[in-house]
């Protein structure tokens, strides 16, 4: 077990979980990772960057009946797997650090202190948010939110069999909607500091 | 809307909610109300202390088919959760304080800026903590908080329409058989200060 802690944000899409990582992590001085997990998983497992940013945290389609590859040879989502795996590892060793999604939770649970954040916020706070992101689609951002955190729940649940976003998996959940973005980097810091007083 | 803030705290049985309630307020300088609540009920409803002490976080039987009452007249459970209601929004008008429990966080809902903090922890820390506080029962402390659990989680339910324990209800969830009371009441504190800080 490595003697420092590491800090995983698990977030609803449109939360601001990964604003909230990267303002922490500069906060802090220590990485965030996040394009990085993706150029590496890239070179590991020769999906594209895109399709990795889009996928690699939740299934690549809506129709749950049939996400993952039933037989002997591993899908897309499983070699992804496998490769993300690799690379939370790798990054996790090299010291403290943020980071955002991948289900990094589960993957270092056993070999590392952590800190498990889940960052939410309501329906509302997140389609302002998205839109204002990423603009206006074809799809409400409402029912945007809702395939999203469908598939990113199956997902989670599918390679930790624990339920995506029960307080439960986590050592502190924020509602980003009613705290605001900084408030949550100012109290996930706190709260690092406060552990790690404790961890001597 | 009154321009303080008070901080509820839901708590698993055996999380260590109540100390650290307690704790919290002390390191604030603010009340905490627990005991003041429950006699406060008593008074106004008839019901004796002890009943209140027991059954006033949850329901007072295991068989969830037939806890509430069917027809015109309030059940003891309504006539407490009225008795309940009142006391709690008597005490949140004398100004910034800790309530724990008694579904304050819903009560004060729409009246008062809150800090909604739900404290967990596993079955293993709580049984811990039980047998320790509480001593040994016939039932083991498994069973116990089992039970507990299955009440109190049907109580809010049906006063509030919520599920008890989601994070989404919370702005703050907190583990504390991870992360220690003291942790926790450290945490806590700072989290209210920080949004104090924003509330200005």
């Amino acid at each position: 077990m490595a003697d420092y802690r590491i800090i995983t944000i698990s977030r609803q899409f449109g939360s601001g979980g990964r604003t909230i990582g990267k303002k922490l992590a500069e906060k802090l001085g220590i990485p965030c990772y996040d394009q990085e997990i993706i150029a590496a998983v890239a070179k590991e497992s020769g999906f594209s960057k895109d399709y990795i940013a889009e996928h690699g945290d939740d299934v690549n389609t809506t129709w749950m009946g049939n996400i993952f590859q039933v037989g002997g040879s591993l899908s897309n989502q499983d070699v992804m797997w496998v490769a993300q795996s690799n690379v939370v590892r790798e990054l996790a060793a090299k010291g403290p650090c943020v980071i955002v999604g991948r289900c990094a939770d589960y993957i270092l649970r056993d070999d590392y202190k952590l800190l498990k954040v889940f960052v939410f916020a309501d329906v509302k706070a997140r389609a302002e948010r998205i839109v204002k992101l990423y603009g206006e689609r074809t799809l409400s951002p409402e029912k945007r939110l809702k395939n999203k955190d469908r598939r990113r729940s199956a997902y989670y649940r599918h390679y930790t069999d624990l339920k995506w976003g029960d307080a439960a998996n986590y050592h502190v959940s924020l509602d980003s909607g009613a705290l605001g973005v900084d408030t949550c980097v100012d109290i996930i810091a706190d709260v690092y500091a406060e552990v790690q007083k404790h961890d001597q």
